[in-house]
């Protein structure tokens, strides 16, 4: 069974210069995963004709499927459509069922149909356009000999739903593959190292087509075992002895975050949360709105970050000085404890602390309350401001799961 | 004069099958520009010997700088040193500096030093070994002929840390280079494609030697004029010409967000800033937060997610049904009244809105008020929760800047 590769080529000056992140690989390589084709390389390139066109003919060397995105938008430095016919000494056409969505999409903002709207419609004549209910440029599938070269736009949920709709499908008819199978293990509380060292006879005892990779993060340690072409049970089986091994620092036996993890916890129970965020400034509030449903469990938080506010809004009484950041337990506790109650909530979070002092020993004060009881925890973040409230927010985190969860 | 290439080469399977997103390499080109050095390609490649080889030989081909990252941590899937040892047909050697600098590393926090850990002290021996004082894996860097290679850690503080402190003075006195200059304008308000059909003439009339580059996002499009080895005065007569034609819709002539340009006002002013987020659930403060300087000008946020929060912490009277999502104007006026007082500030704003109906018609209302006036807008955001509150809060944002700017 030969294995099936691809390679993904994504098109733009703003990768290459840092003004933009690509997130659109990550999410591509995560629909391939589970229909079994493995992304070999991904290699971004400038708007740049010669360096477009060498990377393609690279990447058709060893790759069957090539994925490109970028360029097919309707300014001037999108350049991709070109290059195509080039690549296929072809010309463009005009699609006529593009060209009557366009039209009927701007007509249907009132907005003026331009010029270069109206170019969207054109593609290469040998290819199969892909009808983009999202945007105005259509995706474009090429396939030939044994290959499937298919060009996107850039925009995210615009590649995203053509990939959805279009490129799956599609890929699953055209190639029979093994498929890659995934566990993930969340760890909180352990360096990688000190992981590592718990695992060296189990790295070991482990057969050729199951690996295992360490993911650190600010705060939490994923390790994931990834098998190829091999059954559901022999994997479970060595996951079952990894989550043996590091029980005592495991948050969850899934690929999801922490937040995810909480929200789990407290919509099975039936409980709600409130928080109080000082130093993290409504960074933890933003994890849990982010989830579907958030509505359910998370009644809200109260992002006090000036010391008026934390008087003002939750009646804190034993700021010390408040001319001064109010970094102590107590203010964490009183923090916790009101928020509770001000958003009538089961469980109350606390958080204040010091991102950025001069000598990186930055204390931090969690405080977690329920109607009975309130319990605190305090530890040092030693990186800069964005990366202590990631690693803040994360241990915070991990303390009230354990809270909750009765862990304490 | 000769271009100086640069291709970047990522190392690792979590990015290749979506677990991580590469921002290594954005921050790493945002750090070649301005000395004059071009990224020309990115590769991302597995944790594959043969793999990482193939690429580093084949971007040696053109590029003269090449930068890997990943693969030097403690663990069994971290191969770059057995690779580079291969390509350079060498071998791993004791680095003494590097050993006594782990051993301390180790007694200071009183952690066992692991066999692993001090296998980090072994480096290839036609190598410079470049200190990590925020990490235990050295940097290494070898210059055979007039190429630079280097391997960096793949977390991102650390590889930062060795670009900031070691490798960018090395890069300046190795090349000596004509430089990339960028001038950035931020708008809001319009789309790509009527920004573009504004611009055709300016387009046209831009010599070889500069480039126009949009760059769109949620609720805002970037435009960037790039010149290569060209004089301060002429690219800014370009770029004054872009700021003439896009003034109604320019948010700031500069490559910063929203929530700095809104910073940079109110400070000026010696202003403050409340907040009450409901839809948006944190994510604007954290925005502010996460500004250095924040508590200069930001009181902070009442993120009033649940209905029962707005009535309890705010005192919202207008609520339509408490049992149903409170989208509408004069509770968004309410909640920017209400958090302008109790936050003490001299600015309040209001949002509220919903997220993911499921005609994707979501309404959102937001206020903003001093001590005088109220002024509200409304709008509907199309897509998922994610970029919907990502929208929503840019829209804000510039509604915000408008009214605290004057310009409403």
């Amino acid at each position: 069974l030969k294995n099936i590769n691809c390679s993904i080529i994504t098109i733009g000056d703003e990768l290459l210069i840092g003004q933009t992140i690509d997130t659109n690989s990550a999410w591509i390589a995560q629909q391939l995963n589970p229909i079994g084709i493995k992304v070999r390389r991904r290699v971004a390139v400038g708007d740049d004709k010669e360096d477009v066109l060498e990377a393609l003919r690279q990447e058709l060397v060893q790759s069957d499927i090539i994925i490109l995105t970028g360029g097919l938008g309707p300014t001037n430095d999108d350049i991709t459509k070109d290059i195509l016919c080039t690549y296929f000494n072809t010309e463009l056409v005009m699609d006529q069922k593009t060209l009557d969505y366009v039209t009927a999409y701007f007509e249907k903002r009132n907005r003026p149909m331009l010029a270069v709207n109206k170019n969207q419609a054109l593609v290469p004549a040998n290819c199969e356009p892909l009808f983009n209910a999202v945007g105005t440029a259509p995706g474009l599938l090429f396939e030939p000999d044994n290959k499937f070269i298919v060009a996107l736009p850039g925009v995210p949920f615009e590649m995203q739903y053509l990939i959805s709709k279009h490129i799956i499908h599609k890929l699953k008819d055209k190639y029979q593959t093994p498929s890659f199978m995934h566990r993930t293990l969340v760890t909180s509380g352990e360096g990688e190292s000190f992981i590592a060292n718990k695992l060296i006879d189990f790295e070991a005892s482990l057969p050729e087509n199951i690996k295992l990779a360490y993911l650190p993060k600010l705060g939490i340690v994923k390790l994931r075992l990834t098998g190829n072409d091999i059954s559901d049970d022999l994997l479970n089986s060595y996951f079952n002895e990894l989550k043996r091994r590091l029980k005592s620092i495991t948050v969850i036996d899934k690929d999801m975050e922490l937040e995810a993890a909480i929200a789990e916890i407290l919509m099975a129970k039936n409980n709600t949360l409130a928080l109080a965020e000082s130093c993290t400034g409504g960074y933890i509030a933003s994890l849990f709105t982010a989830i579907k449903g958030a509505s359910n469990f998370f009644n809200g938080s109260a992002v006090t970050y000036a010391n008026e506010s934390k008087v003002n809004l939750l009646g804190v009484t034993t700021i010390p000085n408040m001319e001064e950041t109010a970094v102590c337990e107590s203010v964490a506790m009183e923090m916790a404890i009101a928020t509770r109650e001000k958003f009538k909530a089961d469980y109350g979070l606390g958080i204040v602390g010091y991102l950025e002092q001069k000598d990186h020993q930055n204390e931090i004060w969690v405080a977690v309350a329920d109607k009975n009881i309130c319990k605190t925890k305090t530890f040092t973040v030693p990186y800069d401001r964005q990366k202590n409230t990631v690693l803040a927010s994360n241990t915070a985190l991990n303390f009230l799961r354990k809270f909750i969860a009765n862990e304490l």
